[in-house]
């Protein structure tokens, strides 16, 4: 039967990293390719009881929900916040099916067919497909280690005018980048002289390996600009508990300001009216009754040590052609081979040694740099890094044999 | 600050529902508005010990999942369906966030901007935001009790050529009634003709009042034109547990055509990666564990004696003044007033008295009929009801009195 389907969706990927995670379900292949918090992170046993607690509040709990979400966990998210800096109230808050539904719901509020978003280069590979579903479109500006350059944000943000930013400023995926505090201020500061709302996504924030170095959100350098006319703000800010609690119960956030959450709650109630009322009330009772500070610390201590672990074994031989830094917080590394090798081309020869990553390339809206690759390394158990790392090695000595000879 | 919107946001409603919802949260106030399954329904236990089976399966069930839904479930739902006459397999199906999503879904991967729906008339209300969200246009098709007129049908289908039908057969919302085999299969075969997907929201089905008088679905009348061909359909079916389970767990789901539902998997994998696999894990629990026919039996029996309760104190005096036809199944009955009596103005002298429901202005995406309401049965407690509709009744009284003097 001949089928009509719109031109966004006929146009749309599937996303290249879960198409690789098909690839990689053979249990002889250690995939380094997803963004898999560890199993061994996930407190089972305080979820378990948090749901028990839910029920024992009565059938009422299981009724439909506001849109909105839970009032109690909005409110104690309230202070959870107020915890990192970032001021909000209860209406300024909607919960979401994790943050990637943050993402969708701030572009189908935002974007109209054809309407530019700056992006980072590389950026976040799904937050480009929920833009392509809204028939939107990416413009990458140039970024270093420390963020976009302010001069080719300010050129682009004068050229396009867009009605928004989009940066995963801390632990950034795909590049495991933190902005240096310079450049999360000029964005701030440059988004508000051309009229873009910055959308900061934070689903990492928490996972920071130096405690004691707590780095200010944009939404707070943005706060501090708008302090003296008391404005609303212009930042809109996405943040997860999927990788702190856990995957499954699916619940993220955004905070911002008033107009812009109204109207996101607004495409959500036609999207699917709220999210999972279960999920988020024993999440409720979770961190209402339960160490969530203490777990968080938990967490940064093992993926600080996966992440050095990691780092040591990868090095010596044909590993020594990556250039990579050492991440600062989140899951991932992000790592170059040298300029002729297209890391998609790697990847063949990697799942064949019995070791997958993900090719950049799907991370850039524009002109991708082919010889990056995605490593994430959380989710790996440790003992298994260095065999693994080694088939990476046999697998770079291979492609530049079979590709240069 | 100046914001800018999308233009399809700008232009959404909120739920004139949900706005008369937050009106009435007064306790003093019966309300008859909502959509509300009764909380005597939800199985608690039963849905207490899942979530508890759930994590006495590992950590593993708390990480990330497919896109589709996890698999399992999707596996026993075939055979759920397959005991209603739906015919489908496992990649054939998707897992959503309520049946809401499964609408929103098709909407996105179907509509361009501008494109047409055929809805019935009157239709459910959110599926016109969801529409129109997608920046969609609803035409509406004439229909009496038995379903769509197939002339009015087939001349609109010829002259809109539209991408699909959304109509809901079985104890639609909000008018309660049920379509005919003859208009299913009409609608069926023309949609065929005119290359249109026919999109069957049926999140009341299960709740027939007469156990024994099982009703095609308009899904069986298309598989029935299409197995001599052996296509694959030109039907999705879309279903929902928040009635028969309940709503916290927000699960429902779309089945259909191979080549529809993966372009929807696809637009589901931007919008939110996938749904609580939390809640999925436990509803397989719960279906596998425990007797699901018996309990919609169970909710089968007390929702038709609410809607005998209901209807048997819906007369004398002034409630005479309303028409209305008795439902067969679901949770609502339509009503009409005298022609010239407007429902919006009659609420606002109901909540008054302290009764609340819907008028039926905002389910018509053309002219609506103005003089028409929306009841629902399933929520009130019964005890309520007489003491409920004889409020009404005196609002009926004083409208008259009032706009009529």
């Amino acid at each position: 039967m001949e089928r009509r389907f719109s031109k966004t969706i006929e146009r749309a990927q599937t996303s290249a990293v879960r198409d690789i995670l098909k690839l990689t379900q053979s249990s002889k292949v250690v995939s380094f390719a997803g963004g898999l918090p560890a199993e061994d992170s996930f407190p089972t046993e305080a979820i378990r009881d948090a749901y028990e607690r839910v029920f024992a509040r009565g059938k009422g709990a299981m009724q439909y929900g506001v849109t909105e979400g839970v009032p109690a966990l909005r409110e104690w998210l309230t202070g959870f916040l107020a915890d990192k800096g970032i001021g909000t109230s209860v209406d300024r808050l909607l919960l979401t099916t994790g943050s990637q539904q943050a993402i969708d719901l701030a572009f189908r509020v935002l974007i109209d067919p054809g309407d530019v978003l700056l992006v980072e280069r590389p950026t976040y590979l799904a937050a480009l497909q929920s833009l392509s579903l809204a028939d939107g479109r990416a413009v990458e500006v140039d970024s270093d280690d420390e963020g976009m350059l302010p001069d080719d944000l300010e050129a682009k943000l004068r050229t396009h005018r867009p009605k928004a930013v989009y940066v995963i400023p801390t632990f950034s995926n795909p590049v495991g980048k933190t902005w240096s505090s310079e450049r999360r201020r000029a964005l701030a500061e440059l988004a508000r002289k051309y009229g873009a709302l910055v959308i900061e996504d934070d689903p990492y924030g928490d996972i920071r390996f130096d405690a004691a170095n707590r780095i200010q959100t944009l939404y707070e350098h943005d706060a501090a600009l708008g302090a003296a006319s008391g404005d609303d703000g212009n930042a809109l800010y996405l943040g997860s508990f999927s990788k702190t609690v856990a995957p499954a119960l699916r619940t993220g956030f955004a905070a911002g300001p008033a107009d812009v959450l109204r109207m996101m709650a607004k495409a959500k109630q036609a999207s699917d009216l709220h999210s999972s009322a279960a999920d988020q009330l024993a999440l409720l009772e979770l961190v209402t009754g339960w160490d969530l500070a203490g777990h968080i610390g938990f967490i940064r201590d093992m993926y600080r040590e996966r992440m050095e672990g990691f780092v040591a074994a990868l090095k010596g031989g044909p590993l020594d052609r990556l250039r990579w830094n050492r991440p600062a917080g989140g899951m991932f590394l992000w790592a170059s081979l040298p300029e002729t090798y297209v890391a998609a081309d790697l990847l063949k020869l990697a799942v064949e040694e019995g070791v997958a990553f993900v090719p950049g390339e799907p991370f850039y809206a524009g002109v991708p740099a082919r010889n990056t690759l995605r490593l994430n390394f959380t989710h790996t158990p440790p003992a298994l890094v260095p065999e693994a790392l080694a088939r990476l090695s046999r697998a770079i000595e291979r492609y530049s044999v079979e590709v240069y000879s």
